[in-house]
């Protein structure tokens, strides 16, 4: 694969990757100090400076997802120097990628675009297996929940988590952010048998956010927590009052948006 | 978990166990001769021989999954004597087993009952992953077709494993039976989005059946074979002529019937 050579000449350009992962070998997206600690950006950039002959490449990444969050639509961007039309990357860097992650598009953008600043929306989703029984080829997609759950309550209490509001009782302690105002402009809850889905697509998402409003959900589904007391433990900027961190294996950074041409 | 130590007269019973797994990790169902080699049986023995505290004990299985190939509804019968009530078994037995085998049910049958013998039914679930790009969450418990399949074609072609027929084309080569005609009771093609599930149920499976057939519909919902020359294909037992075997890991044993009160 020695598509460098390609004949033309190279042109600086910026380009934003979108990502797939299974997360659950890694320790999380972002690349730790430590080089030991396996993480998805650590082997998106070694698959990257192979292909591009660059070992000094770096990548930005737009979401820091968890230890064993999983990806659908994460977006990177890189700036290289390269004859490689952007659209043959994914077929390019395959053959450097380990089999739980797949670059599954590319294009360029403009030189001062940023995949974090320019984000206009992120959707999650988090996905519960409800049944009497795990399912062990569910285990390390979804959270399991033995009970019933009720999906009109729980969409009822996921309406309210829609517009602006301040969301602190949603955020995990010691995470410092400048606000913690954020904009949910959908959420609702999906069945097909025993796969339950949150989806939730907002401006932005404070630490754990999206694991407490599910494990709230749930909680919800259970009859543990009214669907009509969502709002006020939005209100009560309270993380006691919001229900438990689900488990990270159960969400997938669905998709990121951005305004581009 | 002393609970063999409960009051009340030990029984001797031959209970059916109904197990899920997820087969990646495993040689295939069957025990082998060296200890070494991970099977899914290997381990559910070592489960029971722990909590019914005998070393000697060995379950029968249903049926010899391969390698990859991952279950729902798989059974195995044991002979125990026991005070514990045969529907607490599959919680007594979570402790002992690895996090990828779930016994789901377990219930008493007849001291004749045999699990292959008696067997009525029993259903496979093929799933195939269509897309322009592998979904990394979908690499172990399916096959990635990049471009779309004719499901109508698909389901036309599926009709003609319907009814009894001698499948020797659709039979591994090596394989030694004393017929290799089987009856088909249902076989059709299901989409939600991106997954495709082939679901098929017949009164007994050839060595690699499921798995040819499910190679031969790929290739009509991809238009390299007609799906009126199934029929042809059937009638013609030439291995030579069927599909290529789909990958394993697509192929999960979903649910196994018999005639029990």
């Amino acid at each position: 694969m020695v598509l460098e050579k390609e004949k033309g000449e190279t042109k600086p350009m910026r380009i934003l990757l979108t990502i797939a992962y299974d997360g659950t070998r890694y320790s999380g997206w972002q690349k730790q100090k430590s080089p030991e600690v396996l993480t998805v950006e650590g082997e998106v950039e070694k698959a990257l400076r192979t292909l591009f002959r660059n070992p000094e490449l770096e990548c930005i990444g737009a979401s820091r997802t968890d230890r064993g969050v999983h990806a659908l639509g994460q977006r990177a961007v890189i700036d290289v120097e390269t004859t490689i039309p952007p659209e043959k990357i994914p077929l390019a860097i395959r053959p450097f990628l380990p089999e739980d992650i797949v670059v599954t598009a590319a294009r360029e953008v403009p030189g001062d675009f940023h995949p974090r600043y320019d984000c206009v929306k992120k959707t999650y989703e988090y996905h519960i297996y409800q049944s009497p029984y795990k399912n062990p080829k569910e285990r390390l997609y979804s959270t399991f929940v033995y009970s019933p759950l009720d999906l009109e309550k729980m969409n009822e209490g996921a309406k309210a988590f829609v517009g602006t509001h301040d969301f602190a009782a949603f955020c995990a302690a010691g995470s410092s952010v400048s606000t913690t105002v954020r904009t949910i402009f959908d959420c609702h809850v999906e069945q097909e048998g025993p796969h339950i889905r949150i989806l939730v697509t907002g401006d932005g998402f404070l630490y754990n956010m999206v694991r407490i409003l599910a494990g709230t959900l749930i909680a919800v589904g259970q009859g543990k927590i009214p669907a009509e007391k969502v709002a006020e433990i939005i209100a009560g900027k309270d993380r006691r009052q919001a229900g438990q961190t689900a488990e990270p294996q159960g969400l997938t950074l669905r998709e990121i948006y951005y305004d581009l041409p």
